[in-house]
């Protein structure tokens, strides 16, 4: 299955794109820190929008860096783009294709401002009218759920805040991250199995807070486009102020909680679901109390750092949906009704 | 029933705050045009947070400021706020408690940022913290899902936004919306019908784009809060981007589909879903070729610029999440695992 293999190859490209692309990196790093960037102007949809939101955290995190999601409508049907000073202007899109991305880069150049691509060809529309590109490096992705695009996508992301910060802690963790995947994958039959379970679900939710938010949206997008089931992502914060109201004793959710500094807020939430509503769990998290919650518990080791969690969470629900498209009976290469790149305005 | 009546008593609501508050909007917006704002970081939750996704658009579309959505755990649980250098800081919260939302404005205020807050309680702490404050003047709100300030909260931003332009046509807009309100609340009777018809219905799709990507968001809020059913939003062009892989024959999709410049492409998904793969259509719009393919349609007035559609089409959809409770059997003042208040950190 070409699904299963491009989920399996996932180290090697991580591992790759760090050792060929750190130069590259480290070079944009210094060309946008040459300039007076004030906030990040960023235009992405489907998997890719998901990296967006890791980059909101991270670059907000550890460069300081406010991230404005773009509105990709306001340039192309209403016309009427925003003024983008002092903004960096990034677009992430495995194909480079998708016209809607590529007016908001090119609005970014027309008004003046540093453009960068995150896209896994380099000779696409996008990267031809970017200042900077990122090659993400993920080889051809046949299958039609996205899944090693979306890590090379973060990783590219992960890169460029390490080197923008000159701090050579991240970069040491960053070359430990294709040995956790590596060890995180090892689930794999495990998964299998426990996917079983959820043959007759239909519809759940997906938790997850402060970098995991993007993992939350992932792991959802997966199961929507996969298994057909509705999954609904939210932090944590956001399903208290209402959604919440859904759940009833049995009902599924699933949630990120790695280590770090939203656990706690994270495991607040977990018993609350478990212990008043009887909500059945399935945890992804490195943490006993979070796992021991959990019916089905995915484990990550131990010592990833929270800042690169979303890199290796991912794995177990990239693997979860894909063993569950198969307990369906569903075609995990060509879901129904969507294809590899679609090109909105 | 409070719900019922604070739903009815919003064109009322509207015009009064229309009247009351249009010098000290004038006077705000006066005072932040004297400063060189470059964008807008915007933190709320739940209903509030959907204003902001209204303000999204229509500050980017007529004042051409972009807006980028807090993430408040980088303030709260992270500690590692980004730099809001140039920025308007805006918090949007009926209560003006949850703390997180006032975090965001705190460490504004103290990097030097305009802040401004958009409240129902002009004493709350996020009032008092701001530079300026907004006071949708929406009444105690009663019912625990939000109606009247949700409406009240989008009159404030339309208000500011109109303000910003100098545009005399958009104050002579903004004073037809109480008899557009009214006039669009008169399907109470055949919206308590219709939603008879969805009584064992468990799950929706409900898609709006640009402006009404707002509405597409408070009504599944509201569907989710109140019926319990899982009710998830999209722009019809995120959705085309994988999730519409989840719809099927029968499968019930709303949208709002008012007449504007992303109408087209509305019409083009609905189109699609009824046609290619016979999905349920439940459309709030005021063009015929979009309530033609609905099983339900459901109207507002021709004349209602885009802009302010929002304001209009969220009535319906307010009014048939209150018809759809009553006829599943549950309690339209006081859904199960919520609070009025929601206090996140």
């Amino acid at each position: 299955m070409t699904l299963y293999s491009e989920i399996s190859e996932q180290p090697e490209r991580i591992k790759s794109l760090l050792s060929s692309q750190k130069k590259t990196v480290e070079k944009i790093a210094a060309e946008i820190q040459k300039r007076d960037i004030q906030y990040v102007f960023l235009a992405a949809r489907g998997t890719s929008d998901n990296a967006g939101r890791y980059a909101n955290y991270l670059l907000g995190a550890l460069n300081g860096l406010p991230l404005a999601l773009a509105t990709p409508s306001l340039f192309t049907y209403y016309k009427q783009p925003p003024k983008l000073k002092n903004a960096l202007v990034v677009g992430i899109s495995q194909s480079g294709k998708s016209p809607d991305i590529v007016s908001v880069l090119e609005e970014g150049k027309r008004q003046g401002c540093a453009t960068l691509a995150i896209t896994n060809e380099p000779n696409s529309d996008l990267a031809n009218i970017s200042d900077f590109v990122l090659d993400i490096q993920a080889g051809a992705e046949k299958a039609v759920a996205a899944t090693k695009t979306y890590t090379t996508e973060l990783m590219s992301v992960a890169m460029l805040s390490a080197a923008m910060t000159g701090n050579k802690k991240y970069w040491n963790e960053l070359h430990k991250l294709p040995g956790w995947m590596k060890q995180t994958l090892k689930q794999d039959a495990f998964i299998s199995q426990v996917a079983q379970r959820y043959r007759y679900m239909k519809q759940t939710i997906v938790l997850g807070r402060g970098f995991n938010y993007a993992t939350a949206f992932e792991w959802a997008l997966k199961l929507k486009e996969l298994t057909y089931i509705i999954a609904e992502p939210y932090s944590s914060a956001d399903f208290a102020h209402g959604p919440i109201a859904m759940v009833e004793s049995g009902y599924p959710v699933f949630a990120v909680a790695p280590k770090g500094k939203v656990f706690d807020s994270m495991l607040q939430m977990l018993k609350r679901l478990k212990d008043d509503i009887s909500a059945e769990l399935v945890v992804i998290s490195n943490d006993k109390r979070a796992l021991s919650l959990a019916q089905v518990p995915l484990t990550i080791p131990v010592d990833v750092p929270e800042w690169l969690s979303p890199l290796v969470s991912i794995l177990p629900a990239q693997l979860f949906a894909y063993h569950l498209t198969l307990a369906k009976g569903y075609d995990t290469e060509h879901p129904r009704s969507i294809r590899k790149v679609t090109e909105t305005r």
